[in-house]
């Protein structure tokens, strides 16, 4: 649990219906998913985490048997002033080339989405770059690029809440009966900004939860805590503000990631989090709406430094262990197919009745 | 590493001939590998044990675009005397029961494996019941169950050896380009046995190493443990002998995925390894071959207490963290699904060149 007890009103009204939509998962309904889970032929509990699984999708769609009908991937893509710090192996052009590989299909996301049957949809939120329209790109440009979060603010208030908005409306726009959604994230020296943030959420100093991203070295890492802890000082972002913290210190992809999350809870889909941005994109939303973290499924413990703590904040356990830091949404979307398997085990098992199986002793 | 260094001779031709065949991954070709892994559009090692997965696989098979053409999992099954020592929550009537339920297709296996792609084969190897012939079906019985191991041995020598030859069979007869295989079992207290495999190698106490099972109370799990020592205690199992320990506390199924395994290795087919029993006769297999390990995916962590001292007394590591205590190859079935992402992502990632992305600075 989330510990926050209230939504909280940011002043917009598509942010603060959408917050007001959000309700409890139906208890009742998933009472009933548990009765079946136990007739089913197999130990009770013995599927563990699948069965939580199975059990919340029920209470999230509340539809007695879910399936998943449609996935897709948002790639929420984004510039940060913050690269110029020298905080990351890459250089800042490499945001808008990832976006066309992308588009392309050649990217790690592209390969997992497609291998488990999903769509990938990119959102330009925030490439200092114009792009010809393609598809697969979804043209929702609020800033070019963030400000340097190391002298001010990443962006305006108003930005903030802008970002915010384009994730719910494209979760309003993509929502049917039977789709998941999947989060990811592509900007260079997007990890300074994400440990910011969980940093100012969990309490935690910069060097508690700041990772190498890419793979820098020594003398870039020591920068980067220096400059996280610079961001924080000169900007001074307060907890009990969500929006105002990721106006401060946040990103677009990362606020975009944010009202898709919540715009998915409004509209009762569920969401696979991804990685560190991700995950920080989810604490953000957590802290907007206490029902937030019943809709999420957390997917896999990245490298990253200060991904556990970001998903114990919310609430989440992640169930791959890969030793992933890719971001873009692989691991979310790799997690989908447990997801989609443990909806299959839940509807098709046969129960101990129907197969002639003998009950517990 | 499992420490052995040399292979062991068992005395049986096929077996020995078997292990014979088994040799160490292509280093060579996993060097390419490694490098072709270093120029596609992500930073170095992102994807981390995807990589791994990648470049072992390109080792064992030999093959430098290795690819994912069929994915069966053998699901053992076997009879155990020492179910009349109340160390189980089933009755053993529960065995042939699920045997059937594999075959209609209702069991948890059936829908993973479908969800997958992967074929489901049963193998009764050690049931207590005749069976009709049926689709999916391997009549392989070697023995009707086996005896109480509290009192005695569970088989004699002769008979462990052929259901370890019956699983090198197998394993022959299903070999074939691009063919993964993943073990399961089946068999009602067959968690006591494969504790009592785990102690024997790991030097651990019995305590240490056993589980609920399939959710056993505090006094049946006290007799659980007294049971598993008394095993121990009667037979005077040697761990330098490791189809011996089979014979005096191991089981048939156990003893038919140790074959399986063996003989997957000698004809170079990837084998994921599941939950606890599976891993027990993995263990084995690993003392009889210092090489078997390299042939080996680990799927996921079990809530059995004894199944993370096995993989490591292996050095295998499992990526799944579902608690899990099924059995029957759900989770390697389900571990399948990442297994050949990372085969995708090897093979069809753009190039840093191919995709005009910058590298790193």
């Amino acid at each position: 649990m989330n510990g926050i007890k209230e939504v909280k009103e940011v002043g917009s009204v598509l942010i603060d219906s959408a917050l007001a939509e959000i309700s409890p998962l139906d208890k009742s309904m998933m009472e009933s998913a548990q009765q079946r889970l136990d007739i089913l032929t197999k130990p009770k509990d013995s599927l563990g985490d699948l069965e939580e699984f199975a059990k919340r999708y029920v209470g999230i769609t509340r539809d007695k048997a879910p399936t998943i009908d449609s996935k897709t991937v948002f790639v929420f893509a984004g510039d940060h002033g913050v690269a110029s710090e020298g905080v990351s192996a890459f250089p800042a052009e490499v945001t808008p080339q990832m976006v066309l590989n992308f588009l392309a299909g050649g990217a790690g996301i592209n390969v997992i989405a497609r291998h488990v049957g999903a769509a990938v949809k990119v959102v330009d939120i925030g490439v200092n770059t114009e792009f010809d329209s393609a598809p697969g790109l979804l043209k929702r440009k609020v800033v070019n690029g963030t400000a340097n979060i190391a002298k001010g603010p990443a962006m305006s208030r108003g930005e903030a809440i802008k970002c915010v908005e384009t994730g719910i409306e494209i979760a309003r726009e993509f929502a049917a009966p039977g789709a998941i959604f999947g989060t990811g994230d592509m900007g260079i020296a997007n990890t300074t900004p994400s440990s910011a943030l969980v940093s100012v959420f969990t309490g935690l100093l910069p060097a508690e939860v700041t990772g190498r991203g890419t793979g820098i070295d020594d003398k870039s890492y020591a920068r980067k805590v220096e400059v996280i802890e610079e961001a924080i000082r000169v900007n001074g972002p307060d907890a009990s503000d969500p929006i105002g913290v990721l106006a401060k210190v946040g990103g677009a992809e990362i606020a975009g990631i944010t009202g898709l999350i919540i715009g998915a809870a409004a509209e009762r889909i569920p969401v696979v989090v991804d990685g560190f941005i991700s995950t920080a994109g989810a604490l953000v939303a957590s802290r907007l709406h206490p029902e937030i973290e019943r809709y999420l499924f957390a997917s896999h413990s990245s490298v990253e430094r200060g991904h556990r703590a970001a998903l114990d904040a919310i609430g989440i356990r992640p169930f791959l262990d890969l030793n992933l830091r890719l971001g873009e949404g692989t691991g979310g979307a790799l997690a989908m197919g447990a997801i989609e398997a443990a909806l299959k085990l839940y509807n098709e098992m046969a129960t101990f009745d129907s197969a002639g199986v003998s009950t517990q002793e």
